[in-house]
């Protein structure tokens, strides 16, 4: 995806307008890896994340725990690289398409964080199915 | 996916128990093609609506607006038969991976909500990539 430049005019903040934010100024946003085609993972975006995720080219979500834009992938190096970002019929979804640099999207160390699966034999349950592809411990020093 | 039988005892609700809800009860839900992997919606369950899920093998989720269960395609036809349940890291986010009944997801008429994607040529815009397939006026009688 192109990157537009830094400083953007009214006309640039159109997208912007278009989308529909919740009470405390967020959208929910899926992220979708474009190579696998799997959803990876889950965060919610404001008005200001989605202006830095066009001008850098990279998924950068708001923080509800610490009140701050999350540059995904600051301290892990499993940044997102944007190649699609899509928008639902309401206008209050986002859909980011993105590369998954390192492989990992989760913070456990896992491709992605959907990595549960319900099962059904013996009694509903929640089976783990994807490995640790890296210790967390090595990810976050 | 195999369904579980109506009455459900203690000990078949102890996966509804693993899931973290907000304030009001409800987690939010992305729906994905199991055919085409495409994210097709975004809705929100909770705790009956997922047990309804479960019970039926097709999606049922909670209508904010109208306050009550949604069981999708309830009225259009185009039901979600539920082949697999994902849960998120946190616990706080469920995915549902979907065969989508008619190909039509959207009220709209069209396979998916995410029908907009962010065009970047000649300023960020919206751009409809995807086509109605079929009027909504002939799926809503």
């Amino acid at each position: 995806m192109d990157t537009a430049p830094e400083t953007l005019s009214a006309d640039q903040e159109a997208w912007l307008d278009a989308i529909v934010y919740d009470d405390n100024g967020l959208v929910p946003g899926i992220a979708q890896d474009v190579t696998t085609d799997k959803v990876i993972m889950f965060a919610f975006l404001n008005r200001d994340s989605l202006r830095e995720t066009l001008r850098t080219g990279n998924a950068t979500y708001w923080s509800r725990s610490r009140n701050r834009l999350w540059r995904k992938g600051e301290e892990s190096g499993h940044v997102q690289r944007v190649r699609e970002i899509r928008l639902d019929c309401d206008g209050d979804v986002v859909l980011l398409r993105v590369e998954q640099v390192g492989g990992i999207a989760c913070h456990t160390g896992r491709e992605r964080c959907f990595y549960r699966r319900l099962e059904t034999e013996g009694g509903a349950h929640w089976v783990e199915t994807d490995p640790v592809l890296k210790d967390p411990e090595s990810i976050y020093k």
